[in-house]
């Protein structure tokens, strides 16, 4: 079956504080970007790798690529004014009826592994997700009113999402709704059940300046 | 209003995968439980501070102050099978009617700011716990089934959760419920709200050597 990856690089890194987009961060000398488009050319060097960008940012990853002397193949189109949008223009580029994985370019350290439990699951179910257990007690907040929720029935999300592409279609073809939050919600709305992975606690999703020197630890393997 | 600091730790550290009860690791050269305690001597140097702990390990723990020239006064006292156990068995040493905090000695870089915050409403609201914004989707398992949440209205919830002593003793006095997860949902049970503080990102909760090596870093100021 046939398989593509989207990679979705939105955000314009204000969380990090300073002007370079955080997914153009270096990560052990290399932009996050860079770890995550091979973490997929890892897992299969055919698969087609799609690279969401803010179109202003395009020119800046094109030098960063040939700055950082990085070759792996990969297209890149022009991203919307939000996740949904972005995601959907990635989805016009995939022409096949198999399988597309949705990844956020903020994590790095996805492993193959990971990657190819997404894919087996979403050809099997559907519809694939990776979560990860919850450590701390949770409550939802209703108001001036809160309750604390099961933890052991919680998860966090994470991606690769993985989906047989005529449902993420059907997903994407339905009006954009502002409480959009990922690609699994907007699918399992259509009526597909989402089946859950097992996530992995190194695929963190790099949003603040912690976060990327818990990513550098990471690959030092000193946290092991 | 008098005031008392429970300081829970009792695990048994199996999660580090070493033999040393995570409590007792070391974090820039001194034991996590150090700092903890150091914290709530900063916020009032003549507040009570009650340690809860493995009876097993309170030697080891008299022996590392010893070496480590922790001078800071303490009452040490051993836990129970689990942590409702443990926090009861240090609640029973409380003999005033002001406000109890219970706090993880595994959170070892609260704030003053934090203690504070947290002790000020429950002295006005009767209960208070400190929350923080989750950052990822997530989602809640049925079975076979799972749903995606409005993460917007969830909260991962910290500690030092704070209480009028009158209410977390009604609360502890009750049977045992395996169900327990955190002292503000036995006192919520008993009819009084919780008041939610803002919480802090750099007040976690180490449990994974990962966590450790995070900790360090925020002592470092690295990754402000």
């Amino acid at each position: 079956m046939q398989r593509s990856t989207i990679i979705v690089a939105g955000g314009i890194g204000t969380r990090m504080g300073g002007p370079i987009p955080k997914q153009f961060l270096l990560l052990k000398g290399k932009p996050l970007l860079c770890w995550t488009i091979e973490a997929f050319h890892a897992y299969d060097a055919a698969l087609p790798i799609v690279l969401v960008l803010p179109e202003q940012q395009i020119t800046m990853w094109r030098t960063l690529c040939i700055g950082h002397h990085f070759h792996v193949e990969h297209d890149v189109v022009a991203g919307g004014v939000e996740r949904f949008h972005s995601v959907k223009n990635g989805l016009a580029t995939v022409k096949h009826d198999g399988l597309v994985a949705v990844h956020d370019g903020v994590r790095p350290l996805v492993s193959v592994a990971l990657i190819d439990r997404c894919f087996r699951a979403a050809q099997e179910h559907g519809a694939a997700i990776p979560v990860v257990p919850i450590s701390s007690s949770v409550r939802e907040v209703d108001g001036d009113d809160s309750r604390p929720l099961d933890r052991s029935r919680l998860r966090a999300v994470q991606t690769p999402q993985c989906f047989r592409a005529d449902l993420l279609r059907e997903a994407f073809g339905r009006p954009y709704d502002p409480a959009f939050t990922d690609e699994a919600t907007l699918v399992q709305r259509g009526g597909t059940p989402v089946h859950l992975v097992d996530g992995e606690d190194r695929n963190l999703k790099v949003t603040t300046p912690m976060d990327l020197r818990v990513a550098e630890l990471m690959l030092r393997g000193t946290g092991e």
